[in-house]
């Protein structure tokens, strides 16, 4: 699987060095005590699913069309061109390898881009995927083609420069005129300026906006319109649209995410999406069946957005342990050589469970993707019954999970020192663009007080009698078992060795915040404030509610992945990842487990002593379970990271190509400096 | 104070547009209820030193020499080049001003840099300051009015690319041969070569480099020599000197660091600093009279870096405090207007804790420099009694504070929604720019391990009887003291309303906690391994044990700091925030102070229900609170932090001037998507 990556060649032929594979890193392999590429079969789902991912990467990394300076050596407008001059090669390639699965293209497309964002990803997964839900088939024939073969440009255009999470709040109108049967659009307000599409500053000829519409003096709400924006031809604004960039960001460099004022721009009726709602010629309104058509789509948003905070974690973890394994730094003994920084307790204690998290959230992620598909067969077959849940829960992991792998980059990122901090090491960039996962498809404690609101409901019912069913089942037994004051007053029952155990007592957890976050609403309802006031007041408690429902759920679905692993060598290594996770949750939320009287203090220092035995007992398998993950060195792009381990020799060469060097003086010397030296 | 901004004139001029103050922000500044000028003299120092800043930063702010176009919008290579600009008009302009006291000069150039750092840092901060200290009469002579004069403008050359924190590994050698009498410079290895430096790669014509002394066949440990790099006439790098960038980083995009690989450079006996070793023209060595002397310039760096933990949080909280006044977002009751978002339970726990943060910092900041100036008079006088102790702390400190601050800044970025994302909110900025203080100056685990050296030191000096002073003098009562497992068996005396006896619970947490690593070293004693190994085995626990002591210290120290506040009005309102701290402090750790038997389980609630009152009762002060930092535009430099409160107006002008939108159509359009439109 190993490329040897372009730098790496051409260096090494200019100075006719040839590394051998970094000795440290070698004997941590053979230290391994697991097949690494069953794992990685595993991790891809399986055997063939590898095979082809691998396929793609190659098709890609071999091809000459691909290959451009490192993007941290470009400015931004650089950086940008670069990203549309491969977007469209993309496109040709994709057809001329005839690869048209989205799971193939979303894998080939990601290769393209080394995991970065990029100027028609509005195009390809919000505009074409929207106009096949909710275009009529007339409006099909007149966008889909054209939109297809990239005549048409699309983008999403919804988030406005004042409204984000709260879609009722958005301002944008399109007004019918029947006179002329036609929409007039309007950014009545400067708030209501569309503000962040990815694609629409510079990229799109079309947006689909999102507005208020407006018909025979009412308004009905949210819906969707087809805006032309630029000349089919020139690609100049049309009149009435103000568009353009809206500069830059913490990362997205290769996005121009843009602004859209929109001064009486008139467009045809039939440029509303009217698959469900409708507005006829005369301008009767004419509504939608339902009003929850739209969950699945944001359910599949987040479940992506799920698996890529295992990805970026991976990535993270795949860059700090393998540096870890060839940094020596300080003394443990003195006299000795300094030793591998990975044989430090404290970088044990840094990036194992973050491993274990990384694991953790793939197999998340694929749970959430598997769900997807099969309610998405149940919705086509009219059946609902699901989605609720599922919508709630999927709310709250994307938040959960974000959080986390967010804040776990950054981990990974400074256990590497200094050289963290460099561009070379690719953990900045991991970070600036995974980081607005936090902020965007939601605001993430907006989230989780969704999932609060799906809990508390639940716990209502079950409180009312109701027999509970699915992921909020456990809440049928929480009454009368919540002894908030019984720490140490009454024999707990957890096995600290047996994950089962551990599953079952962050349910508990779970169950208990959810009572707690309950009774603190009630205790403000008594004060007589209203509903809504009372859920405020409460609101530190939901979220930290849903934060443990969402944290039983990942401990819950690692222990059922191991269920499913038959290789007994894979299954002894991911049991003691998945221990060291739950353990770690405990550790770090032990006043939790010691509150609700779950865990006792003696239990929580074997916890402690536990947590310690298991890093010692990871360290052999830590270079090969990140090695598991298959992040050729070219997706990667990590000086820290290579594969081969030869770090040093790298950052020396990628330091010496950075666009400073390009020159021994800088013109600043002459233009500042020397006169300066005259004058003093 | 408040200065309109001269991207804000400029836009009203030509729209003919003023902007009145915000509505909302001006209630928030009605609502307040002390005297915000008042606390400013207090975060200054006094009312005299808040006007000599003021008046430093009108002079740089009303000076055109130091306007430039917002750097976000530059490559990197301009950047560097603004900076340069920049710092050679600083220099001439601290003579023309008469600007001379060190603190004074500080706060021109943070103002001149907006905060940023900037290719002369080291030259200023390091360059200079060593020569003054280790430098002989006669080489101060020679080198320090040229240095002074920016004709020498040099560096300080530690780090290498495979050596960081452990000083003793690094590799860089000199060589004394008597024949020539010259030391020969040389770095032997890839891993030896200079790294990081700032200043290094391109501004700097000499660095003190420093390196291992062989004289007379044997090595006698690291030593500083001055080194020439580049040509004073041409600035060309001189022979057997491979010197250049290091290449684009998260940040620091300024700042030349730079990468130094010395090939038998040879310099003159007399360029080896000797005020204290020497090394005589035969080759003898003579030792330096004490090793402890680099004490007081570490503690004096990491007192700066707290400070600037201080600042860096402030201005975030500056930032997100003041927009969540303005925006507008959701809805707490059905059918009323969209509230502010700061109004949102959720939003405070987020940011009012961070603020209680800043002030503690800056408090603890204050309270450093104050201590190290007074040791620093006793060193003079040569009583180093006091250093091991400060020594100790302070490296605590800084790794406590900048991970604190670090992850707050962050927290305040993300509180401003997608918005924080955009470089206009300047939060990228500050993340990019603080973050770094995590792992350079001591890369802060070690740092953390290295408090828990003295404090592991000094409570097996209390336990054999010795009587213990200072800041650790809590570690004398802390035997016997210990019954781990009572947490619900004894009653506790804590009152959580009452800062003394908060101060009182973090001492003994830190006591406990202390006490547990020791236990846990002797454990792993008792297990037969090394002593170091057993240290290795206990890092977790030591680096908790010293986290728990910094936190005591910092609640302690903002306790104090009350104790010298007289107006009521401003006592009030810090005292709140204070308990705040404290308070938050205890949940986040309900853990430990639950595990140690220092809070019961009802304490914990009554801990969470005061909190949320605590964030009610800092409401309606908080604009005020951060206003009292007094940040003008000019140095927050944030679309989103603006005093006036208008933020969406300027979010679009400021988007209308950047780079991508300096023509309608980007050239990429007609380069690739045209063409590519013709094949599809």
């Amino acid at each position: 699987m190993f490329l040897l990556s372009q730098a790496t060649s051409s260096f090494a032929r200019e100075n006719s060095i040839y590394f051998a594979m970094n000795p440290d890193i070698t004997r941590e392999r053979e230290n391994a005590t697991f097949n690494v590429e069953k794992l990685t079969h595993i991790l891809d789902g399986g055997i063939e699913k590898t095979k082809r991912r691998r396929e793609i990467e190659s098709l890609v990394i071999s091809d000459p069309d691909f290959q451009s300076e490192d993007l941290n050596f470009l400015s931004r407008s650089e950086r940008y061109d670069a990203a549309v001059k491969k977007s469209a090669q993309m496109i040709l390639k994709l057809r001329e390898h005839g690869i048209s699965d989205p799971e193939e293209i979303y894998c080939y497309k990601s290769c393209v881009h080394r995991g970065r964002s990029e100027p028609l990803d509005l195009h390809l997964a919000m505009f074409l995927p929207t106009l096949l839900n909710q275009a009529s088939p007339e409006q099909m024939e007149t966008f889909f083609i054209p939109a297809w073969n990239l005549e048409i440009i699309g983008t999403y255009a919804q988030t406005e420069m004042g409204h984000g999470t709260h879609l009722r709040g958005l301002e944008t109108t399109a007004t019918y005129d029947p006179a002329t049967q036609e929409f007039v659009l309007n950014s009545p307000t400067i708030t209501s300026i569309k503000w962040w599409p990815g694609g629409l500053g510079k990229t799109s000829n079309h947006a689909i906006v999102l507005a208020q519409l407006h018909t025979q003096g009412k308004c009905h709400g949210l819906h969707a319109f087809i805006v032309p924006l630029r000349s089919m031809n020139t690609h100049i604004p049309l009149p009435g649209v103000v568009v353009g960039d809206i500069g830059p960001k913490f990362g997205f460099d290769e996005v121009d995410n843009g602004y859209l004022k929109l001064e009486n721009v008139r467009i045809p009726r039939d440029y509303m999406l009217m698959k469900y709602a409708k507005v006829e010629a005369d301008g009767t309104y004419v509504k939608p069946p339902s009003a929850k058509l739209t969950y699945g789509t944001m359910v599949f948003i987040r479940s992506m957005i799920v698996r890529e905070a295992g990805r970026a974690l991976a990535k993270s973890c795949t860059i700090a342990i393998r540096y870890s394994s060839v940094r020596h730094q300080s003394e443990i003994r003195p006299g000795e050589p300094e030793p591998q920084i990975m044989d430090y307790q404290t970088q044990q204690y840094k990036l194992f469970p973050l491993l274990a998290t990384a694991y953790a959230y793939t197999f998340v992620g694929q749970y959430m993707n598997q769900v997807y598909h099969r309610i998405t067969g149940d919705i086509n077959q009219g059946d609902f019954s699901e989605l609720p849940e599922l919508h709630a829960l999927s709310a709250g992991l994307k938040a959960f999970t974000t959080w986390t792998a967010s804040e776990g980059i950054e981990v990974c990122r400074m256990a590497c020192g200094g050289h963290g901090y460099s561009r070379c090491s690719a953990l900045p960039d991991i970070y600036v663009n995974f980081v607005p996962t936090c902020t965007y498809e939601g605001e993430n404690t907006v989230m989780m007080l969704q999932t609060a609101r799906f809990l508390i409901k639940s716990y209502r019912q079950a409180s009312a009698g109701h027999q509970l069913s699915g992921i909020v089942s456990y809440l049928n037994e929480s009454e009368g078992r919540l002894q908030p004051q019984s720490v140490s007053t009454r024999p707990t029952v957890v096995n600290i060795n047996d994950l089962a155990s551990l599953v079952e007592t962050y349910k508990l957890r779970a169950a208990k915040l959810v009572e707690l976050a309950a009774k603190s609403i009630q205790l403000e309802l008594q004060k007589r404030v209203s509903q809504e006031d009372a859920w405020n007041n409460s609101a530190i408690d939901l979220v930290r509610a849903s934060d443990a429902h969402c944290h039983y759920v990942v401990v819950k679905l690692f222990a059922a992945k191991l269920g499913e692993i038959g290789d007994t060598g894979i299954h002894s290594v991911l049991s003691t990842l998945a221990l060291l996770y739950a353990l770690q949750g405990i550790q770090q939320h032990s006043g939790d487990f010691l509150q609700t009287g779950l865990l006792s203090v003696p239990q929580l220092s074997q916890v402690s002593q536990r947590l310690k035995e298991l890093l010692a007992q990871l360290r052999p398998n830590a270079v090969a379970l990140v090695d598991a993950f298959d992040y050729c060195d070219e997706m990667l792009n990590s000086v820290l990271g290579r594969y081969d381990g030869n770090v040093y020799e790298h950052m020396f060469e990628w330091a010496r190509r950075s666009p400073l060097n390009k020159t021994e003086v800088h013109e600043s010397y002459h233009k500042y400096l020397k006169p300066l030296q005259a004058k003093l």
